[in-house]
């Protein structure tokens, strides 16, 4: 059997930043090269990051991401890398644009290429476009309709983009059908809880389909509200793991594969769902056979907790640094939420970079200000103590506020307070609210709420507790401090907005409440099916009621009448971590 | 020829509320056989509301609107209007619901329905989706692939749902291919700056093209950011108009007809595009022929700024009622921009639900303070003065702070007073923001941003000044108080949050800035195509340059990483404006 030396390159990316991104790609081909690779290979859209969201329709991204992969295949052979065949993502346009009904304008692709001796020998655009949850691509591209085969030292490789193998049909079994004896697919697949198990029975099962060994190569990174956990794959043509790459780190997987030859006459013509083989001859022969070989190994895999919690540090890196930030700020009440946004960012950017601040007001018990300043001294992040006694005052005396909207301005306060510190001294501001308050609308819209990113707004309650234990936890195994003030993780939680507020005075127990809203929100599930599972009626429908009332605070952002062709609303959207610019 | 008495109600809907959407169909039906109509419509998904957004993959949601249907057919023959056939638009789902590429889950489908004698008769589907700008129908809906054709007192009439008449092919050419009478399409069409010249022109065009009259039945009101702005059509076989209903008004159109009898064979099989008739036979006779005959009338057209000026008036009035409040509020600077929210306010649901705050600072100039106490007077809103000066003296005193920053804490200071004063006494905060600000990112976050909802957001500076001249203008005509002081719109644009500031420190001439950001935002023109236009090399790229990095600021919400199926980003879009509970 003919051998073949593969890198998959799990490699970050950033929306826009084409210079960059495809510096990286000639920094990790020149990596490839000297591990001996064959076959080079690198994440989906890796030249303009993913997703691009509306700049696919802004026919000038489009036309520069063109002219940066040509850019690209000259200078991996100026630099003398063209004899190695590298793939790549980026963004491509069909060169039949007419408008037709269902196709975005401009008709962008999300698309592959094959870069060799300086020349883009092969291109293809992903077949079955994502619709659904954070996926758009029906509104953003239009689907490739081949199968593109390359030849390389006598192996067909066929090859995919992500979604390709997620759907029935398609390019899996049009690659069994073409007889390629290897299916490479190229992903930006974001994370999710449990996620990489799913992905990992998929290649399996579609290896099988596929008749053939199968790499899945990852993207790693974040962007935006999107985290790429890495995890790439490779199995066998029976499914069994030959290779498996860590979780959220960049890395380079190089592995030698004994693969089918391929046979003397190229596969042709339409093989399945209408696909049309388009084949390249990069090499027709098979090399010399070699002996020293690289084996695949299997990374170990984190537990649920660590996996959670690395996700999270790995999207706040990503949203500070991609956004051109070297800090962060945020308020430490002394509770748990914020003490775990603190720990994350400090392992995320470094204590050196976080800076704390405590803002008690009258209704701050003394242990909320002794845990924020526990916080501080156990992680070593920049800390500082700011009463909101005296604006609170102003206030009050100025507006006479009771109930809730005392309780509220307290928040807002606190609010103004941290991006008056962040304009001065240029932090991005993380709120600290969890993806249950959000939910129930357990939060003040411009005060708790505010903030650059929010680390935990799709963390429930539980979690955070438990990742907050996990994080002390595994520093306690390293010798390290535990960053997290045990008191914060053992006392009930409360606002501390009036005097004696606890949590539990306006929301079911946490653990009942989390049940029920990842039913509700996450599952879709309607009253009678959540109520059926065993929960209390009526404390079912006052969930349902606050969570169906609360979208506005979760969004915040203030709608208005749209009367042009783009407003800023869901008819444009663009991606906030963008180092794209017309003006270079 | 055989007649027809159609009665097309343009009526506005809310979201969710398929309590108060039946109550209103009902109404207007009964309405309609008062006029003496023979068939009876209503616009798209109007039993639901549009748009429902991810409503439509909640299957208890589906449910809820289709037993509303069938409940409403029973009470429309319950109350003695069964004999009537009413076409009315709701949510549905097609019956087989299998997972399959590219359909949403549970395929719901955007349907229309005839009911005629207590029974649903016939349903469809809308065949051509929208996947653009506002619009992702692919998302949420499964396509129809009938032509639905009912036949009423001897006149075959075809049906259709928006976007089928906005693309070619599909049901225009199969209308024709069956012969039909009469194309009814009811619609939920997005108003947009000269819209309704371009929809005029396709109806026009589409009626030829199906050989026979077309009505063109529009929705009317606001939901969250989109405005409807009724302007319903018919026109006959040959493209001339016969009827025109008024712009951003609900009301019922009746018209008789004269229409081709049907055929003795009723059209079967498939007749274009896949399309197969869907036919049913209502009442097969004609009508004896009558005498007393309603005629179309053409209501007088709105000028631009005139129709620019209610749509705000209208998408306002709406969320502010939609969302059940009663009142709200506005910081009045003395400037335009919130001189002219303030009078779109008042327009919109009275001077006396209006609440106006003045929060004057030590760089607040004299005429700012009049201009804004002046328009307390004209208008009659509720004023009152609230000084800032207490509450930046000890944010000053904790944090010394300097520059943009101190600029900005004004804005927040404002902000929170704001947001503290609605939370008190109940109003909505209005946010002052224009399309010029937001796009450049001249506005500061939480501060000016601060508001439920922004009703010049999509309004460039210069059409603020053009539409506040109107509205004096017209005020002046019918012998009215002018509500904008004049004082207003002649002084220079300042932000006074320094001293001597204004916008033109900051910002090229509006009339420039506004024509680089509708060729750059809404047309999205790259930097050379916009130069070539004859602008100032330096003055575009300086332009393009804020525009590209303000995404946050319009946005503000912060984003997350993603760990579960649904955060509450873009893999959960749920309407603001919702009146759907889940509690009931």
């Amino acid at each position: 059997m003919p051998q073949l030396r593969l890198a998959l390159n799990q490699i970050d990316s950033t929306v826009g930043d084409l210079a960059g991104n495809a510096d990286a790609v000639v920094r990790w081909t020149r990596h490839s090269a000297e591990q001996g690779a064959h076959l080079v290979a690198f994440p989906e859209m890796v030249l303009t990051g993913y997703p691009v969201e509306d700049l696919a329709l802004r026919p000038s991204f489009v036309h520069a991401s063109r002219a940066a992969l040509t850019a690209l295949a000259g200078r991996l052979a100026d630099e003398g890398l063209g004899e190695l065949p590298v793939v790549v993502g980026y963004l491509d346009r069909a060169e039949e644009d007419r408008p037709r009904y269902g196709r975005p304008a401009g008709a962008p692709r999300n698309a592959g290429a094959v870069l060799h001796r300086g020349e883009v020998v092969l291109t293809y655009a992903k077949h079955h476009l994502p619709n659904y949850g954070v996926f758009d691509e029906f509104r953003y591209f239009v689907p490739g309709e081949t199968l593109p085969v390359i030849r390389v030292h006598g192996v067909d490789v066929a090859l995919a983009i992500c979604e390709d193998l997620w759907q029935d049909g398609g390019r899996v079994p049009a690659t069994r059908a073409a007889g390629a004896g290897l299916l490479l697919s190229i992903n930006a697949s974001p994370y999710e809880r449990n996620k990489d198990d799913v992905r990992l029975d998929l290649v399996r099962r579609r290896a099988r389909e596929a008749g053939c060994t199968t790499a899945y190569l990852a993207m790693v990174g974040g962007q935006d509200d999107l985290v790429f956990d890495g995890d790439s794959i490779v199995v066998d043509r029976d499914g069994e793991v030959i290779a498996r790459a860590p979780q959220f780190e960049e890395g380079c997987v190089v592995l030698d594969l004994d693969l089918p030859a391929a046979a003397a006459t190229p596969p042709s013509g339409n093989v399945a769902d209408g696909l049309r083989v388009d084949h390249r001859i990069i090499s027709a022969d098979p090399l010399p056979p070699y002996e020293q070989r690289v084996t695949g190994a299997e990374a170990p895999r984190m537990d649920d907790d660590e996996e959670v919690y690395t996700a999270l540090v790995t999207g706040l890196r990503a949203y500070v640094v991609k956004n051109g930030f070297r800090s962060v700020l945020v308020g430490l009440s002394g509770g748990i939420d914020s003490a775990l946004v603190a720990a994350i960012a400090c392992d995320a950017i470094g204590p050196e970079n976080v800076y704390g601040v405590s803002m008690p007001s009258r209704y701050s018990s003394e242990h909320s200000k002794d845990d924020a300043a526990d916080l501080a001294r156990r992680t070593g992040l920049n800390f500082r103590t700011v009463p909101i006694g005296p604006m609170f005052d102003a206030y009050m005396d100025a507006l006479r506020l009771t109930g809730l909207a005392e309780e509220n301005l307290q928040a807002r306060l606190r609010g103004t307070l941290l991006m008056a510190i962040s304009n001065q001294e240029g932090h991005i501001v993380l709120a600290p609210g969890n993806k249950s308050e959000l939910a129930c609308g357990y939060s003040t819209l411009y005060g708790d709420s505010v903030g650059a990113y929010g680390p935990i707004k799709d963390v429930y309650k539980t979690t955070v507790y438990s990742i907050a234990r996990w994080r002390n936890k595994a520093a306690a195994e390293r010798g390290e401090t535990p960053p997290i003030p045990e008191n914060s993780i053992t006392k009930p939680p409360s606002a501390e907005l009036r005097p004696g507020q606890v949590d539990a005075d306006s929301l079911p127990d946490y653990d009942v409440l989390d049940r029920i809203l990842e039913l509700y929100v996450d599952r879709d599930l309607g009253r009678e099916e959540i109520i059926a599972r065993g929960f209390d009626a009526e404390t079912v429908t006052r969930v349902l009621r606050m969570t169906d009332t609360a979208e506005y605070k979760r969004r915040q952002y203030p709608p208005g009448t749209k009367i042009s062709a783009k407003g800023f609303g869901k008819d444009r959207r663009l991606p906030i971590t963008n180092r794209w610019r017309e003006t270079g």
